[in-house]
């Protein structure tokens, strides 16, 4: 019998679904969109049936395959108690008891747990990608907004809630830009996606550079990838966007090396795909914000989860870290 | 038998040493000076001799104690290796093996183990005070620097290294004050003794106080108790140093929780003996600072190891912790 787990990615838009074996390999995926089911029962029964269907599928071809657990990646979720909540951005509201929901489905399986895309992340990184074999490491990522993934003696940070690991939104700059959240200065209004977007139009002001491509671009229309084109081509508003990009980056993972002393810290996600863009300055602004006892000690690397299958792989991961215990 | 510890404490100028029962009662202590004695090795040797001495005075009065392990907390403490490495204010250099060394005079002893001394308080707060039973915590010293202990599952979070928990040296204030360490904005520079005098003068410079009593200090004079006496007698500029270190404090704090979700956070130190004139307005900018599913949860408790002792104490409750494994 091949153990298998299945990797659940829920987003605001799209539920990503995935069958992993324990190397990390997606045999086969499937996506249904998160809206339009009715309640959360609905939406769970609906999502039960395709994870079924999914698995049949690939016991068609593998006929030896045994389903052992289920890893959930979801935003606003609650690892100890199994819960999304209050999740802005999904169709379903208040507190929903996820995994208890779930497990009415698959009662003969092992393991089911449930965690946030970056700590599901994170223990994809440690189960299967670049952090094998380590027992303290950062993940940062970055997208839409900054999540973090912390470990500890090999173990995910979870904290006395359930809801540790909420690096983007330490102060970087006090009195700063406003946060998605409410609060100003927050790392995510500057290395996120929208965070560069913000920082070419702040520097297109400064230097009122109108030969920039960037200023062909309205605030709406502008994103990390026009800026990382622009970049490629050379524009100098492109490229200091990064520069600052990363300046403000190593501030913030300065910090989360002064509290946890890592091994390394790991890059994930679009405006990481830049490159040295984005890790050369990255680096050299967390070295100077850091101690001598921890200065050119700790390497900024690209988390190694192939990018398109790293939401489902990181929440399969979190299935075979539980089936571990 | 009666199983005891020895708590050692070492300090620039003086080490401290406590035989500890497993209440946190110090049964005995004595102190010797920390320069003065040659080598590393010499020291070593006479801080030996001093611990043998001191647990056999213990002895006479009860015959029935067992000395089961002994903790130290130094400066520049690596636990990992059990070393002392590079500690600036100390009179022995380079890399001192300290438990090596000390364990060749107490074969017999179960557990010798060496950290720094936020640490050893973090330690002392979970085993003995405030912190019994919680499993998540975070504990801010703050004197003449600020150190910090993290707790994370019940255990102190060391990192890869050894040299975990430098949350003095996260950044508050980017371009900000100059700290001890060399780089500029640490909350180290704002939040320890040295930094609550920085801010009364910065307000002095400010408003141009001609009357407030801090006016006739000089800047050497000054220390964190002068400006807590004025505050008592409400001088205006010394009650706005400790508004205005709460509030650095409170920003750090929430940076902290923001990786842990702890169950709460304890302060500890000289300063914290102002009450609330500095845990009013750390808590009321804590708040300002966190995400909506932190706020209201997380209280900020005063150190309830006793000050005189503490780091005796703190020392010893590392050498019960490593008996516990």
């Amino acid at each position: 019998m091949k153990k298998v787990t299945v990797g659940i990615d829920i987003g605001g838009t799209n539920t990503a679904i995935g069958v992993v074996d324990n190397t990390g390999d997606v045999l086969q995926k499937q996506s249904i969109p998160t809206p339009g089911h009715g309640d959360a029962e609905r939406y769970v029964k609906d999502l039960a049936n395709t994870v079924k269907e999914l698995v049949e599928s690939v016991k068609h071809i593998n006929p030896g395959i045994e389903l052992v657990g289920i890893g959930i990646g979801a935003p606003n979720a609650n690892y100890y108690k199994g819960t999304i909540e209050e999740a802005p951005n999904l169709s379903f509201k208040g507190i929903v008891h996820f995994v208890e929901m779930l497990r009415v489905h698959f009662e003969e399986v092992k393991a089911i747990a449930l965690t946030n895309d970056a700590n599901a992340a994170a223990i994809g990184e440690m189960i299967y990608g670049g952090a094998k074999g380590m027992k303290n490491f950062v993940m940062y990522t970055l997208g839409t907004g900054v999540g973090s993934g912390l470990v500890v003696n090999g173990d995910l940070v979870y904290g006395d809630d359930g809801f540790a690991g909420e690096c983007g939104h330490t102060v970087l700059v006090p009195g700063g830009r406003m946060c998605g959240c409410g609060i100003e200065g927050h790392l995510e209004a500057y290395c996120s996606a929208p965070g560069m977007k913000r920082t070419a139009f702040e520097l297109l002001v400064k230097y009122n550079d109108t030969t920039s491509p960037l200023a062909n671009k309205t605030y709406n229309e502008l994103d990390s990838k026009a800026i990382y084109e622009a970049a490629i081509a050379g524009d100098k508003i492109a490229l200091e966007v990064f520069e600052q990009t990363g300046k403000y980056l190593g501030q913030g993972l300065a910090d989360s090396v002064h509290h946890l002393s890592p091994e390394a810290v790991f890059l994930f996600g679009g405006p990481t795909a830049a490159g040295d863009f984005i890790f050369k300055p990255a680096k050299e602004s967390m070295e100077k914000h850091l101690l001598a006892t921890f200065k050119n000690k700790i390497e900024i690397l690209p988390s190694q989860l192939k990018s398109g299958d790293a939401a489902i792989v990181g929440a399969s991961a979190l299935a075979w870290k539980e089936l571990e215990k």
